[in-house]
């Protein structure tokens, strides 16, 4: 073989594109909906023997009431060695599907195609369609075709692989750290990468260095006993909705910052490589705005990337009484509102809390984890139930970490385009727990930005799939 | 006969008791649910029927679309005339009843007793279980009553009644303006009775001399055009709900106090005669706070009827995405309030929601009565949606007024114990239309205040019945 490992895989995988799908679609085909510990121990074993049939000693490791762990290793053990996390479940199906959830299907745009058999043509603007298509099994599939394509050239890999293959992910990975404590020995690597999530909007790779963590928090505000005639008593007795839009407009000002003490003290400021990435990344916002329908962000002219550095503060609900037709004249006997934290790098969903808990008392606050007694009723004006979800810190590499400039050259040449170093994704992954590694952590997405992650007609753009496969040539081909 | 006339009807009372509860069970076991014409129909005829039998000349009239009005005359029209208000029509029935509302039940206690026959004991403290038995056909028999005691006595009435029965109260009687533009004519009276509602909470006679007028509106704040991820779009994306809790807190400070200008201008101060009822009214504000369960009033020491004098903003409902296990992370697309102001004396609807519109447009909104198109949405910082409801204006006679004290001194005779004159009612009655017939317009309420009005088991304690029974005989032979 005197050609370029990367070469001979994608020849490899351009005369055997239908053996891939082939194997796609039967991986597919197994329903994988979080929590169904029945249907994902059949994927458990159905992605160790993929992985197994690629030389990879694999193990199923299973603890009480959790899904399946799959890890293992592939390689000799002494050469450079990066850890691979890919989860192998999927979110819930929901309905409004165009083909059955898991009856994998492959259109060209609107049109339903047949899978192809050897010697038919299969095109790059193809896309796969099934629950899990783009989230999370594309990158075992491509990384078995990209094992295929080095055995078919005679390659042998230059680093190690280590797997931890998560059944948990949707749910929120609740036992991925008993998990990782107990393999710890085995799950040595020099980085962790995580593949998962789509590629940029633009379509361009990306390199992505962290994702935040989460809070949150039920707040309700304990009015009367029961919904009063507003006839009656309103105008006199206190109403709990309007404490609660009170309470509300003291967390965050009409800026957008929060108001409260201490909030953004513990957050990491971004380094030299973090900010230098940063600004290097395209202009989204006009294109945002005009796609979400306002006006402009809540912070005048601010970027999103640089807004996601920051914790946010957001009110994911209101609820009191009534709306509508279905209001009734009364004044209510509660006002909620639930609440979602996103963590920045830095800090902690505890203090956190004990920040959001401390701030209702400063604003005369009695604040309990339980509705009030008659006489808690009796002695305080305002009464608020408190009940936190504590969530787990964010995760971030810095940009500076020697190995993020490899994998973004890799992924580079990969996509053929430049890659983006992103130091932070906005959404919430249960990633904390792979930090206990102690590696550098980083994700890899390969899936397309349409894919319709959790949402129905999920799918994989088949030129998705192809750049997994060339990123995971180039990982196991070059060293780190 | 040289009784007074009241010992005479009461001695009559007592002696044909069971019959007044026979015909009274036979006018309620008509369903009368607001809104069922045929229904309605039914009851118009018993209920003028039930006047023709005293000497009345009744009229049942009909509008095209409308439950009959129910109208006539008793007397010979050279004597002074009272005007009798009283609604045939009740609320739906709903669940939880103990007897079935349509099938009248005494109890005496919890224990049912059989309909007495002639010559059987009837207690006072029995009550009459059914819908619209306190609700309001109790004045109907109460007054038949009160005219079979007087014939029966041999005492001629010493004024005339004219009566406007309602069949559409419990429906917010959107004909009565209609029907009292046709008869007008044939409706002048020197005051207008209302008999609705129960007595004071303390067991004590009340005469009311208002009631509050209503307007509403629906709040809605438009955010992005869908739910958004909060991790992809929190921080950055401005968030409806937190902005609604702004503007919430903008119209009312937390001390109670309406904050739009112009919120109080219009309300007519109460007068001298006013203030001294409310003054005298007896202290219930301990004796709600531990009922209701809050540890004192929004305004610290204000007194409920006080606060019934001024209008009120309450906010009746909030809605926005979800909350405790429907919550999702989310920012949502938009954020509603449900508001209902409740108007004192002399405040105008229109005036009231204009001012609603002039504080949101000061406050930096643009204020539609639609959702915004698309060029709105990107011009445009903040957009709420108003929905107004116009409602109706307060009705209150002034506490000076000469036919007051007339009616408060035959209350107290009637019951036996001091009656109280109270301005204002908290609750609004569609009674506006009435205040056309250019009379002064006084609530006469008979029910116990225990009645369960508009809910299951409805009920009117017999006491209350005797009350009504005497309170029409003294209006009837007493002139004023």
């Amino acid at each position: 073989m005197h050609r370029e490992p990367l070469d001979a895989v994608r020849s490899y995988r351009a005369r055997h594109a239908w053996r891939v799908l082939a194997e796609f679609r039967e991986l597919l085909a197994l329903s994988n909906v979080t929590g169904d510990l029945p249907a994902l121990r059949r994927n458990a074993a159905a992605v160790a023997d993929l992985l197994t049939a690629r030389g990879a000693r694999m193990e199923v490791v299973e603890h009480a009431g959790a899904a399946p762990l799959v890890t293992g290793r592939l390689g000799t053990g002494d050469r450079p060695t990066l850890g691979v996390y890919v989860h192998y479940d999927g979110q819930p199906v929901g309905t409004g599907w165009h083909s059955p959830p898991f009856t994998p299907t492959l259109r060209d745009g609107d049109r339903e195609v047949p899978f192809p058999g050897p010697g038919d043509a299969v095109h790059d603007d193809w896309r796969l369609y099934s629950r899990a298509a783009a989230d999370d099994k594309a990158p075992l599939i491509a990384l078995a075709t990209a094992l295929d394509g080095l055995r078919d050239a005679g390659v042998e890999p230059a680093v190690d692989l280590v797997f931890c293959l998560d059944g948990e992910e949707e749910s929120g990975s609740p036992h991925l750290a008993g998990y990782l404590d107990a393999l710890r020995g085995r799950l040595r690597a020099d980085a962790w990468l995580v593949f998962d999530g789509p590629v940029h909007h633009s379509g361009a790779p990306q390199v992505v260095l962290g994702v935040r963590g989460y809070c949150g928090f039920e707040l309700t505000v304990h009015g009367p006993t029961r919904e009063l005639h507003s006839g009656h008593f309103g105008n006199w007795v206190p109403n709990p909705a309007l404490t609660l839009a009170h309470l509300l407009a003291t967390f965050k000002d009409e800026h957008g910052n929060v108001t409260v003490q201490g909030f953004y003290d513990d957050t990491a400021p971004p380094g030299d490589a973090d900010r230098a990435a940063l600004a290097a990344l395209p202009p989204v916002e006009d294109v945002l705005l005009e796609r979400v329908g306002v006006a402009g962000p809540e912070i005048p002219d601010s970027r999103l990337a640089d807004r996601l550095m920051l914790p946010s503060f957001n009110i994911r609900g209101l609820r009191a009484g009534d709306v509508g037709d279905a209001a009734r004249n009364v004044v209510p006997a509660t006002a909620s509102a639930s609440v979602d934290i996103r963590l920045a790098a830095g800090d902690r969903p505890e203090r956190m809390l004990r920040r959001v808990r401390e701030h209702l008392t400063a604003h005369g606050c009695l604040v309990l984890d339980r509705d009030p007694t008659d006489a808690e009723r009796r002695a305080h004006h305002r009464i608020v139930r408190l009940d936190a979800a504590l969530g787990y810190p964010a995760v971030r590499t810095p940009a500076g970490t020697p190995i993020v400039r490899h994998l973004a050259e890799l992924a580079t040449e990969a996509a053929g385009e430049e890659a983006l170093t992103v130091p932070g994704l906005g959404g919430s992954l249960p990633l904390h727990a792979l930090s206990r590694l102690d590696s550098p952590l980083v994700i890899l997405p390969i899936a397309n930005a349409d894919n319709n992650q959790h949402a129905a007609d999920e799918n994989l753009l088949l030129r998705n799939l192809w750049y997994g496969v060339d990123l995971f040539t180039l990982l196991l081909t070059r060293r780190p």
